[in-house]
């Protein structure tokens, strides 16, 4: 199946891309690599998750909200590739922050929400290497934040 | 404008690139990429900016304590590119770490500092990819560490 | 000295390499790139070193789970050079993360343990680019996580 197919049969959409609004923009590319900016959990507008996990934001909550980070990252990279994922070679790299309490030790599995979205829609190619880590404190107040780096042709 | 008839209309100077002085280096190029190392807002020898953002640092002294960063990793760049700016391609990526409270979320707003003034200096190939987050913890107690990735040629 | 050599001289072996466990995966190749992903302080299968530094892990004590955090992460290398080491061209970056209490400043005294190891093994090409930085928590509680970028041939 393709991006596209796989995509549906998860009855998942893209958001639409965000636009540049300040001295930084949603992503870069160099080469075949395109370094996707930190994307927080918005959905509609709106952040589906804040506050630390697990007093404020329960693991669960959190893998949905990895998940929403990763699809706004992916809208982002669907607008460097004009729309055509079958440019997308791999993903390479994922960086996952996730608010923690102290003492909180399960980012892996908050993390996992996005990263088995990308094994879900691209398959082997969606693999990747990842580093994820706790942190006291995320802009806005997001629970999650998550960048890609992914190989384009 | 040059990127040094920008740094000169801004009034600013880049200070001396530092020397490796550990098992780490200031940046390493490879192909046509040079990661910078994670740069503390060190001015004249003195951190500007120590301790969490807010209770102990303000957001503006952390904005000021950005840009510092900033520039002292364009000075690291500038030894690789032989002093020659214009061999600066694009500015890939920023990575910002703002020591926060707990429950600070204007970590944009800090690294914002850093990077409008790339997009002062460089113009478009300023603008970059970005991850900002909180920390609870920085080395020597800054209140902020800044690394690039910068393209070029 | 060869690598191999260095590391029989500093009475070391290379632990077998981790396999996929999940869908994240130990490290990508993209071009001449290795991203490896974020290693904890395992050995013989038991984190040597949790919890935060320095009121429950010392600061040596955290330095010696760097250099097993690199170890770990070089098996990895090993891997993706077919077990050949003078494959590797240099290493290009390092990112620690290392699990701080509030007010510990000395991050880059921990992650030396694992730079200078590097610095051992592979000499002028084992200096790298870093960003060293504290978190207040981390997956399994592990006291430090790092992760590589190794450029190959």
């Amino acid at each position: 199946m393709t991006f596209e197919q796989q995509l549906a049969a998860l009855g998942l959409t893209l958001p639409p891309a965000p636009k540049p609004v300040a001295s930084y923009i949603p992503a870069v590319r160099t080469g075949n690599l395109v370094f996707v900016s930190g994307q927080l959990p918005f959905k509609d507008g709106q952040l589906m998750a804040t506050g630390p996990v697990p007093s404020a934001c329960s693991v669960e909550a959190a893998q949905a909200a990895a998940r929403q980070c990763v699809l706004n990252g992916l809208a982002v990279v669907g607008d460097q590739v004009g729309g055509d994922f079958s440019r997308v070679v791999r993903i390479v790299r994922v960086g996952a922050f996730v608010q923690s309490d102290d003492g909180f030790t399960e980012q892996p599995k908050v993390a996992n929400g996005g990263s088995e979205l990308l094994q879900q829609l691209f398959g082997e190619p969606g693999r990747h290497a990842r580093a994820a880590v706790g942190t006291n404190a995320l802009p806005l107040g997001a629970s999650v934040e998550i960048e890609l780096l992914v190989e384009v042709r």
